[in-house]
């Protein structure tokens, strides 16, 4: 199916049965800010403790932290947040709306008359088609078309995709055509006319602060300033001594942290992807200096295979060496781990190689000591960080992508099904009476939800036909249902064991396969099949 | 012991074996902020965990949701926040310190001085020596003791003390002398002098909104203001409309949400328990109009089950009937569940009965209808609710004074351990070699806990002797040890099944007592325990 069309299911699917609303959405929203519902907050709450586990749990190198989201303000001056975390914004003169400056032209790609223009470009031949995109935008005004500026040049159209071809990368449609050429037009001179939304003209970018700010105590004056932390790691870094003292670690170790984060994006976008309050799942792998890049390939490999504990296969997460130039000044390696959601190839997880970069600068600014010594070889030095940073709503959202499918059933109709590894699962099992006017199998289903419940989260339905009930968990993804039906009753009718009684139909939901499972196997086999 | 000693040990406890910090600790701390270490974010995540699973996954009439902290301030202007979320302020014009009015008084009592004055009431008599009281009062300054512009005058203090006696409630001590004193006059003349730190003239007080406040969005102005939640609450209230046509919930059924709230508390104190930044755990649980006395009832017993589940103790919990004059105005019954803290009995959990209030106002200020089609009895209303309201870092820190404990054992030292319940114990077990240069030992050991670290969470720990290991497994509440000794390798070395190869010593942290067990009955055995 088109991925937009996907995307626009996902998004209606999350609203329906209960996983993300808009925030506040009877007072309009806010932009920027979701709540995961009754499934999404579980989904949420899965993966957060699947990540925690493998990081806490499963390693002795690791130990958990949770901190603080509002710290003192002197931990983003030495961090360089106050100075350097910004974007670079601009807005319209005409329309009055506000820009990130380095997302103008992806905005103006995305307008309809950007494809038009894109049109004008055959990309089998590598022909432009110069004079009809000249005959084009002569008959647009400004406001129809604001891409016009770009366009009126011919020479510099044929100069921009001569280039490219020469790089040995051709251009490989017209929609990659226009992006191309608009890139480049903004790398030649900033980001200039026109505005995406109605052509104006933008003023000059400024950088624009990310963290959002508030006062803490009486008096709201610059000395009470603070801000809600645009990422948990800082945290793990001023605190890293105090670890270290009282949790008898020696190097390699890690601290992880799950938690709140806040950023004031100029503009929220693809759904709960790019928001302003998410949820952050970091760690800060300490490591002696010589074994930085060891341990970042290392947290590659572990990372990926963590992906795909929780959905994601491998061939859907790209991996991208940062180069240099587009690594943080102190990184001397970055990897990006790429999934291929239905609006694009986009990042969840940076996993950086900071050298001693963000403890020297603590120890800088704050004046204590933040040496580690090292036993074996009697040295004093900083020690070297790697650092695992991912997304918990961009995981989310991910599986929740990746989960999502449309199938064609044998009676023709479609089946919406979430396809969620069971241990992400919201919930695990449903469970029904085949009836609910008959109070023998009402009765023994209310047995069997009462055994499966302290085990895992179960959802009891008798509301309607049972291949609705089943149809139902497909859509939210429940890995197995239960059906209590008369054949679990028929033991006890005639008197005589026919071998079922106490037997259920255990239901599949990828493979739509039933099975009868006695009751009492049902918990271990449902618990092995979980995880 | 004294309490106050209680609570300094509890708090440097936390500091030195990585339970709570301060936070930002290397730039000074932040007041009211605090970072749970590698063991407090466990025993955090452990009690949240177990309220979570309780509200949600064991009952079938509650789900839950994870809101976003910040909301649209249309909200807070809804529930009234914005206009009357506020605690009274005064300043004192000397120096300058900012106080809450409606705290002077014990702070007042809490200065050294004011237990000086509460010296000169006989408890035992009811005798005030007015005349020592004014000798005592007329050779000190006013900065020695600014308590003295009350007990310059013998017939005020008099006249207070016969009220009381009248009351048929005697005062116990001198303290209380002191306090009732202190109160009496305020309640008369509102927030006087003296101010308790340097016996300064005090402002009138103000009113001081306690959210904090920041801006969404690139400008700051009136129109990108926004809160951060002062409780979670109203996320429950905005989303129920949602909640109810997602779920597939009838009356009555809840919605349960733990997370992150902040207030600007004017005095942070008590350690943890009065902070800045704090996790609640509330549901808002929704019933018929006639109804909402019944589940207020019913919610009591289910939360105090809880929090003995947790380790508090029934009978450490005081369940208060909050009299009419000082619940909220549209609660038609409130319970205070309050615990013995070691500076005093203060509240853990409020269940309040708030009738149609909350969605009521959200049906008015967002326009939207917020009603209820009741099947059964065809009549459409507002659900009245009943929320209870509990505090995960006040659980917490009552879950850690309730578990410390000094012990004096059979050598004649200390033994420090915190009796953790075995299922909020952020350590479940501790596994040793007897000796740590014995390969086949440690080996072993490692065996044991690669066997145990999927199950729950393990510290390995070959350091010292074994004696001091258990020591400090006490000094972290974990409830099991396992030794690995040479009876363990015993049937190996003489090639004799001696019965007892592969098994362990099994050291339970409360009673010391050993016992002798079989590695692979281990895990159920622990398991089964822990709960």
């Amino acid at each position: 199916m088109p991925e937009t069309t996907k995307m626009e299911k996902i998004v209606a699917l999350s609203k329906r049965r209960g996983f993300i609303f808009q925030s506040s959405e009877i007072y309009g929203g806010l932009n920027g800010f979701w709540d995961y519902g009754p499934l999404g907050s579980q989904l949420k709450k899965n993966i957060r403790d699947h990540w925690w586990r493998a990081m806490t749990q499963l390693r002795a190198d690791i130990v958990g932290m949770d901190g603080a989201i509002i710290m003192n303000p002197a931990v983003w001056r030495a961090s360089g947040h106050v100075d350097t975390f910004s974007d670079p914004m601009c807005s319209c003169k005409h329309c009055k709306k506000l820009l990130r400056a380095d997302q103008v032209w992806t905005l103006l790609a995305e307008q309809p008359w950007a494809q038009a223009i894109a049109g004008l470009f055959d990309p089998a031949t590598r022909v432009v088609h110069t004079a009809e995109l000249l005959k084009w935008a002569n008959g647009k005004g400004k406001h129809q078309a604001p891409g016009l500026a770009l366009v009126r040049n011919p020479a510099v159209v044929l100069s921009c995709i001569a280039e490219r071809e020469a790089s040995g990368v051709p251009l490989k449609d017209a929609r990659e055509f226009y992006q191309y050429l608009a890139a480049e037009q903004y790398n030649q001179t900033g980001p200039i006319t026109p505005c995406p939304y109605c052509g104006g003209e933008l003023t000059a970018p400024r950088n624009f602060n990310l963290m959002l700010k508030t006062y803490i105590g009486p008096v709201q004056d610059e000395s009470a300033v603070a801000y809600l932390r645009p990422e948990t790691a800082q945290a793990m870094f001023v605190q890293f001594k105090n670890v270290l003292d009282t949790s008898r670690q020696k190097l390699p170790f890690g601290i992880a942290q799950v938690g709140k984060s806040f950023r004031n994006e100029i503009n929220p976008r693809n759904f709960t992807f790019r928001s302003r309050e998410f949820d952050q799942m970091e760690v800060e792998f300490f490591v002696p200096p010589d074994d930085g890049f060891k341990w970042t390939d290392r947290w590659l490999a572990d990372r990926l295979a963590w992906y795909e504990a929780v959905g994601l296969p491998r061939h859907k997460i790209h991996v991208l060496d940062v180069p240099a130039a587009d690594r943080a000044f102190y990184s001397k390696k970055t990897y990006d781990l790429e999934y291929e959601f239905p609006f694009g190839v986009q990042e969840l997880e940076g996993i950086a190689y900071r050298t001693d970069y963000d403890l020297g600068k603590h120890q800088e600014h704050s004046g204590k000591p933040l040496e580690y010594f090292d036993e074996a070889s009697k040295r004093k030095f900083i020690p070297h960080v790697v650092e695992p940073s991912a997304g918990l709503d961009r995981t989310l959202l991910a599986v929740l992508c990746e989960a999502f499918d449309e199938e064609q059933v044998a009676d023709g109709d479609i089946r919406t099904v979430l396809r969620f590894k069971p241990c992400v699962a919201p919930i695990k099992a449903g469970v029904f009476p085949l009836l609910k006017n008959k109070p023998e199998l009402v009765a023994k289903a209310r047995e069997v939800e009462a055994l499966l419940r302290p085990l895992m989260a179960v959802q009891y339905d008798d509301g309607g036909a049972i291949g609705r009930r089943y149809r139902r968990q497909d859509e939210i993804g429940t890995p197995f249902c239960v059906t209590v039906d008369f054949e679990t009753l028929e033991g006890v009718k005639e008197g005589v064991d026919t071998g079922k009684q106490d037997t259920v139909t255990l239901r599949h939901r990828d493979s739509m396969q039933q099975e009868r499972v006695t009751i009492s196997a049902l918990p271990a086999k449902l618990l092995a099949a979980i995880g």
